[in-house]
């Protein structure tokens, strides 16, 4: 295999860049390698990847998605000495960790770190804009005039509003409300009961364990409920979506030139934003690996 | 030491009853003897007894404070064969954890096995009745005419509102709305932070392994808040203390002859019950250790 990957390698000018644009988060770690001119070259991926929970686990996640592609791109290992990465990060936006991980010996040529959301919201604009991230967890970002903005983000026992996590689990407190007659009966009852395989009582034991990732499947169910007039689904759904309306509004104060939604629910939860936000939302131009890819030539060329 | 306690032992038959109650919860566990007069004889403590969680710790922490119990009435080791013990336990609502914690090769000469819930109702009426919980969690139970009734009570995750927990909760994503103008400002935000010694967005790197334990610790500083006219510490109350009054009036339904509430926040919060509900409230006769002796000589005679 080597020696087969050797033979067949793609041919590169010893000191000529390579951009590797990675994408780091919770669940895993997206690798996109390209050449001096922007073409794809390969494509990995890695596992967890949030600085924050787990330095060590990210590095490796990051070395192994590198690998991936570059097997992918035909490049051998030697290769790595010509990566320019842009790393977009979980985790980085606390400073102790933006620090210990920045003090990573890596095996790069250079390694420009930023966080995920910043990649992400480069990746949808390509220059200057906002996100609204409605995905597992929720949170809003601008980038305008090398300044940055955050709003919420605060995880999922403090915050995340809005958020497919959010969403399933004000759906299953509404389920034990109801199961102990202290709230109105709701379809989300017999979902979720269906899917889970628990009913009332017995659903607390089954979620017991459960994870933020866990509740963010429950969340189409609401939708489902929802879209039948389901009065209890349709107030989760409200108050979930007016939550990021508000983050939208607060985040158009800042000027950006687009702004997008991206994440899991984006797609699902638009209808529900209040028509001025949705009114103004653009589609995300590319991935956030393209994004950090940007990100590195952005740092290199300062 | 053995030896002096073996000299200054109380004198008992060998075929007499003692009678220990254990109360037994997440935090600690309790353990009362008394003689088959219902004379108090000594009192024990024990560490974590939440039999869901672990069954071994909550075995141990019984014998524990068992120990301890029978060191402060000056009885011998020896008397644990004459020990008739009631036992309520946090956890053996579930069917599977009562089962295991009943087949415990105990040294007692016979174990009454029941809930912290069932216990807490005894002591507090000596016969039946209902108890409102308000404590780290809360929760609602009456027993009349043999019949349980448990409301609420589904965790710090998925309910438990109007608890400790629940309030101290509630006042963290409201100082965290707050910080991001999503919400009106609150004097809970310079209540928290310093008692944290964190702000705003720091506060969530502060919790981010906060028990809820911790977040009840924070429920003070809504009642003071409160108290000073805070219109968002009044909400959280309001909605909290609505919750426990609406399970209290689903309580009345099963008609039992008193009701009382107990917990750390039971106090605090009974100003904010519905008048209804605050008027029929009666104060908890004895402590659950004491209605957990109480159920054992129920078992005993019947």
């Amino acid at each position: 295999m080597p020696k087969a990957k050797q033979i067949n390698s793609t041919k590169i000018n010893s000191t000529e860049n390579i951009f590797l644009g990675i994408d780091g988060g919770g669940t895993k770690c997206c690798a996109l390698l390209v050449d001096a001119n922007g073409a794809e070259l390969g494509r990995g991926i890695g596992g967890s990847a949030n600085a924050y929970q787990n330095l060590l686990q990210t590095q490796n996640s990051i070395i192994t998605a590198t690998h991936m592609a570059l097997r992918a791109a035909n490049l051998p290992d030697a290769a790595l000495k010509n990566i320019v990465a842009g790393v977009g990060l979980a985790g980085v936006n606390v400073p102790s960790v933006f620090t210990a991980m920045n003090a990573w010996q890596h095996p790069f040529k250079t390694l420009h770190l930023s966080t995920d959301l910043h990649i992400a919201c480069l990746g949808a604009h390509q220059s200057d804009g906002a996100v609204i991230v409605a995905g597992t967890g929720s949170c809003g970002y601008a980038f305008v005039n090398n300044q940055a903005t955050i709003i919420g983000g605060h995880g999922f026992l403090l915050g995340d509003k809005g958020s497919a996590a959010w969403i399933g689990l004000a759906a299953v407190k509404a389920v034990l409300l109801a199961a102990d007659n202290l709230a109105s009966p709701t379809d989300l009852s017999e979902l979720l009961s269906d899917y889970l395989q628990a009913k009332n009582i017995a659903l607390v034991e089954k979620l017991s364990n459960a994870s933020s990732a866990d509740f963010a499947q429950l969340a189409r169910f609401v939708f489902i409920a929802a879209d039948k007039k389901d009065e209890t689904a349709t107030k989760i759904l409200c108050e979930g979506a007016d939550y990021l309306s508000a983050l939208a509004e607060l985040l158009w104060q800042t000027k950006p030139p687009r702004m997008a939604m991206l994440g899991g629910v984006a797609q699902a939860i638009q209808p529900w934003l209040t028509p001025n936000v949705l009114a103004r939302l653009s589609a995300p131009l590319q991935q956030p690996e393209f994004g950090a890819v940007c990100f590195a030539r952005q740092k290199e060329s300062a």
